[in-house]
């Protein structure tokens, strides 16, 4: 029951889940006596829903280290610990980001084949003038130093999540760069495309930061450092566009009456670019599902976070990815 | 006379800023029986603009290596030869980026104390609500893996840069991280904050991506390969709004009524960022000034580049530092 919201978010987030999806059971994970008055009042199927108590919380500046050592019986360690032994089929928590990446590693372990887990997100692109879709960018931000081999194994995993997840054939794979030429770009970079032109994967080659919006490609990956920052600027490019029309449509009478006007254009620009529409980062690589969740994401933002951890427990991602390396695997390995 | 259009934007350009600023003086560089039909029908003051004749040119799929070793007097070499004898303050250029990096490195060298020249660029930033301001980003491409050494000159170059040409009294310096606590980073990063924190710059510590456009600093300082994925996919992401924005305002007889009705807001926010209005890259820690222009910048854009390389030839920005960062090489050697 993390995130800055806490059991005021998750648990009506939780119940709309339930309504909408009648196949789902959640457990919600935390301090019970905090989490019943949320339930009281509203009406659910009992038998889909259960409270498992836990009496710490992992706090949002506590360190990674610290709450895998010191907070046993924390929310986010206890929900993972039920991922563990079966008894829940992903995890989703709006918590502390090193710390559930801490724990989920050291409880849950990587898969065979995978050195470091990575943080994957949907984002929004541009498909065609009149189309948007979605692609898939990864890591985001838990590897900072990449080798090529690091880079390859991302791509494996994001290949096998847009097929799963997105429903898309043979997703395209791109290698994040600062330009298209062979010549370009770090060894680690260059290693990758170097491993993945091997492989049975749709590997498109490089693209640049100009590209990524562009839905020229369904996978892109690059380092967590990289990764993190372009997805931040980006971010951070969109706030400060949308705040800077706001302020150009409130500067007179005039322009607020046009604003007035346009409000439905206005919610349809403001509706496709709210971050909350993208909820719900991928721990990628782990033996189980596990889920990030923005730490201020709003109700119908959480609940995205749930479907997507939902999505990838019934399609079996962890088993999928098992088997795409382990063929990658066999093949390299000389006989 | 590079670039996507060549002649046909530089010398209107040229003039445009030769009629705007009384004390500027310009030599056009170029094959003369290409350039002389845009001129002949102009009128300009003569003994403030003459033509250097090239014989060859650059072409923007030139290897950059090619371009230095066979292509002595292509206009790219010879414009940067006249900087190097001190005919000419500065050099612009819209042709192949490498290729001009490459010749600028070779001819006119790096500064003492100076290991490699970095790519620098003016980045609109929000101020607060009512305000937008810039920042200077660097690198933006010419160095893809840098030591902590490296970011640190980036540091003092970009500095002095924002001091003496955005006439900042003590710029903010921060380093681009994916957190902005001290554990957080890459090792060169962590190497270039210990650097940072002992000398007498600004330094204001770690920002995010999110950060950038927040006008929190006013020098960021990051690597070649993260700073050019953080500019372009920021330009990717604003030509993803604008284009939406365009088709939600398009959508039917309505919205195109409402659009008519707000073209001077849509005006306003298409010139707020409009890339051309932010046109002329450095080419920083040179011996010499060299300013990269888009190449496919128009005519109001590249006169923007020639406006950049005048402040800083008048400033004298590779004199300036040359002597700040000898100061701090005097300080780290031990007496």
């Amino acid at each position: 029951m993390g995130g800055d919201f806490g059991p005021s978010v998750v648990v009506p987030a939780a119940l709309d889940a339930l309504a909408q999806y009648p196949h789902l059971n959640l457990i919600l994970v935390g301090d019970e006596q905090k989490l019943l008055p949320f339930l009281s009042a509203a009406s659910y199927d009992e038998s889909r829903l259960r409270i498992q108590h836990a009496s710490e919380q992992v706090l949002m500046d506590d360190s990674p280290s610290l709450a895998l050592r010191n907070k046993k019986d924390s929310s986010m360690r206890v929900a993972i610990n039920l991922v563990q032994t079966g008894e829940a089929a992903a995890c989703v928590s709006a918590g502390n980001t090193g710390a559930l990446m801490a724990i989920a590693r050291f409880v849950l372990k990587t898969l065979p084949g995978i050195d470091r887990p990575a943080i994957v997100y949907p984002i929004p692109v541009r498909v065609d003038q009149a189309e948007m879709g979605r692609l898939r960018m990864l890591d985001l931000g838990a590897n900072v130093d990449c080798q090529g081999e690091h880079l390859f194994q991302f791509a494996v995993m994001g290949s096998v999540l847009a097929a799963a997840i997105d429903n898309i054939d043979r997703p395209r794979v791109a290698l994040l760069n600062i330009g298209s030429e062979e010549i370009k770009g770090t060894e680690a970079v260059k290693q990758a495309a170097q491993l993945l032109s091997q492989t049975d994967l749709n590997y498109i080659g490089f693209v640049e930061g100009t590209d990524v919006y562009q839905g020229k490609a369904d996978v892109v990956v690059c380092d967590g450092f990289v990764g993190n920052v372009a997805l931040k600027t980006s971010e951070g490019v969109a706030k400060m566009l949308t705040s800077y029309i706001r302020r150009e449509f409130t500067r007179s009478l005039y322009t607020k009456f046009i604003a007035f006007l346009a409000i439905p254009i206005l919610r349809s620009i403001r509706k496709r670019f709210d971050p909350g529409e993208y909820n719900g980062a991928t721990f990628l690589g782990l033996n189980g599902v596990v889920i990030k969740s923005h730490g201020n994401a709003p109700q119908h933002s959480f609940k995205k976070a749930i479907i997507e951890a939902m999505l990838e427990a019934e399609k079996n991602i962890p088993e999928k990815i098992r088997s795409e390396v382990e063929q990658y695997l066999v093949k390299r390995t000389p006989v």
